[in-house]
């Protein structure tokens, strides 16, 4: 019997896309040395100019999942230095990321669905119950940065399809 | 207090990621008419050649929002024609995929986490519970429509920003 608590809304949903994100930068990343392209091209490239280039993407896949668990769980945010600027550096990121959000139990998230969650943003304070924050925002931001990601080495070539995205 | 239930977490996300949906081609039409573009220039574009135009991507984020509601319930699933050629009829289909989805009841989706759902695609069957269903395709693929739809309006210059996709 599936069991709807707020571990199973998170861990595993975070878990497995950014398992799927890590599969699609290492065929990004062949793609790159097969083709012995300059990986900066795809890593800073844009779909238009006030967009995010893919690193920066890739940056806040990770961090919406780590920033949603830790702030569920009540414990510190690991904090990364977004210097990275190759295909290992991002990676390595998203690995790292998967390795904090393994390290979170189901109890550590019991009760949390109605826990008050204080948002900092650049603009505004958000307010959300931790129900609200997983699924208006750190699901929805989720997949919208690894989307773009694939979207953007789509874009320039590189051999991806929808199961890659999806996973098995 | 929330509750954890398989119709919260189906029929509001379906139906906020929709009402931003159609908040995005709004204003996309509102660009084309103000540019006075050809909306085909739009509703064709596709990010690579192999990629889905903007008017498939649009059917799919429907069809898996119609389809992920009315297979959990046991109700058929409403059929479209998949004929749009302007934003008018994009929105259009938006609004009845909305309608269709504020139909269904909390009690129709009661229990429905352990059923099972059996998926005839194109190269295959695929068969999941209820809520793996959802959680690892009908959601995943809902914001993938919608963040390449953004994508897309993006590449082309609409002005749309983050706020846009995540809704208020």
């Amino acid at each position: 019997m599936a069991t709807l608590d707020m571990f199973t809304l998170t861990v595993p949903v975070f878990s497995r896309a950014l398992n799927n994100l890590l599969h699609i930068l290492q065929k990004a990343q062949a793609h790159v040395e097969a083709k012995q392209l300059d990986p900066a091209a795809l890593i800073q490239f844009r779909l238009f100019p006030d967009m995010f280039p893919l690193a920066r993407q890739v940056q806040i896949a990770t961090d919406m999942s780590k920033g949603c668990v830790a702030r569920l769980a009540g414990v510190e945010i690991p904090g990364y230095a977004d210097n990275e600027t190759t295909f290992a550096d991002l990676i390595a990121r998203v690995e790292k990321t998967l390795a904090f959000i393994a390290s979170i139990t189901p109890a550590q998230l019991a009760d949390t669905a109605d826990k008050e969650i204080v948002l900092p943003l650049r603009v505004r304070t958000l307010t959300f119950s931790g129900l609200v924050y997983v699924q208006s925002f750190a699901i929805p931001n989720l997949y919208f940065h690894i989307t773009t990601s694939y979207n953007i080495l789509r874009h320039n070539g590189v051999e991806l399809g929808k199961m890659d995205f999806l996973g098995q």
